[in-house]
């Protein structure tokens, strides 16, 4: 059946790797019939400071509380075009791929500022104005999908779960598990390209015959299986209970069984 | 001592609760008799964007390489005067202190794009263009002491060792370990200020009074002990020695012994 794809996309060199595989992602999404959208936040111009210009008609105009703003502007359809532009994009999509540079182990700030601003109050946090009773597993974007796709450019090793810069999995906790899994999508596991400087034509080729494969199967593959909050794994809504992961130390604690 | 210290701060609102923990550190500072920069990050209009336009005179102008072309604008003098001003500011401290509140368990888009940009090939990373040879421990900012002062909507226990986020210490390991301790700055333990919002008066002074006491230590108090790439512990630079931190899973195998 026919889906619907955002790419968010945050490398503004039209031959660079990533824009390279940004293109293996749509070109496999449409040879399957699926829909693909489009934010190429470089070519999109994209505003990525989040700031007192995202509320034009503000509950406070002396005080700039963000969230407290945030949940206005939403429920009140008073956010800026942009921002509404993509969270509708967001809301029609059945699946969303970010598509960047890991760039000091984070995402570019101009991909963290779409975050920072289209996750809005009521949408992807505060869902239904209930504070946090609906976070991670549930939420405004239940049952979407997402994945991340990113190029790095140091070798495998140094990610790997002992390597120097700590696994590329616990490094992107903070996005998988704490931006995506937070207002209820599916997430899949992280697509990276290394060594992604100066590639020979023949690993581009590689690397983008992996990710066509990972894509053909976007709709297929088993998510990460992040404990919900709500699942019964914490009973108070804040903390692991004793008998869950007891044996885990840190954030592979959240992981339940594949 | 007389010291020279680095705020770097990103949120827009005088009132709010992240700007009187700035005031906290800048007037502790400066009572010590220290001299204080700021970089106030939204009264700046900081271009949080890394892109194009780093580079008036570009190495390549037809395809746009992030490293190479900032390597080569750091090297010739040819970057643009705001990130030469926010590097002169950065080599002249002996310390920086990031204050901010934490969207999406990272940084703002603001403040991740101060990094980014100013975070230039040749001093953050590529130290003496050697490639990753003086990384984590080592590099251009070796000798400074940093520090995160962050304000946290939630409750500390959501961010404990079980804590349904993660611990606050393991989803920070990509700016403490990764973005700060990679250009060798000795980082220090983060100060956090939770529930932040709708705080109460006691609330407040009791953080600051907290704050106040952590940034009168500044100086003295002891860095987290991220194990140094060239110290022993990763003989081939890239993955740990099978004997060190044997029994840790995780990125917490990264941190040595107090």
């Amino acid at each position: 059946m026919s889906k619907k794809v955002l790419l968010v996309h945050a490398h503004p060199e039209p031959t660079s790797v990533s824009s390279q595989m940004l293109a293996v992602a749509k070109e496999t999404l449409e040879s399957q019939g699926h829909e693909v959208m489009l934010s190429d936040l470089h070519a999109m111009n994209w505003k990525a400071v989040f700031d007192g210009h995202d509320f034009p008609r503000r509950l406070d105009p002396e005080r700039l509380s963000f969230i407290a703003e945030s949940g206005h502007a939403y429920r009140n359809a008073m956010q800026t075009p942009d921002v509404q532009l993509e969270q509708a994009k967001l809301l029609a999509a059945d699946a969303v791929i970010f598509q960047f540079p890991l760039w000091w182990f984070g995402m570019p700030a101009i991909m963290k500022g779409w975050i920072d601003r289209v996750f809005a109050y009521g949408l992807a946090y505060g869902y239904k104005d209930k504070g946090n009773l609906y976070r991670y597993g549930e939420g405004g974007l239940q049952g979407k999908r997402a994945m991340l796709s990113i190029t790095v450019g140091g070798p495998e090793e140094d990610y790997s779960t002992r390597g120097i810069n700590g696994s590329l999995d616990q490094l992107l906790f903070p996005i998988t598990h704490g931006t995506l899994f937070f207002p209820g999508m599916d997430v899949l596991p992280t697509f990276a390209v290394y060594n992604a400087v100066r590639m020979s034509p023949e690993a581009t080729e590689r690397a983008k015959a992996k990710l066509e494969s990972r894509v053909r199967n976007l709709f297929a593959e088993r998510p990460i299986p992040f404990r919900a909050q709500n699942g019964g794994d914490y009973p108070d809504g804040h903390v692991l209970a004793q008998h869950i992961a007891s044996g885990i130390v840190g954030i592979d604690a959240h992981i339940g069984e594949w």
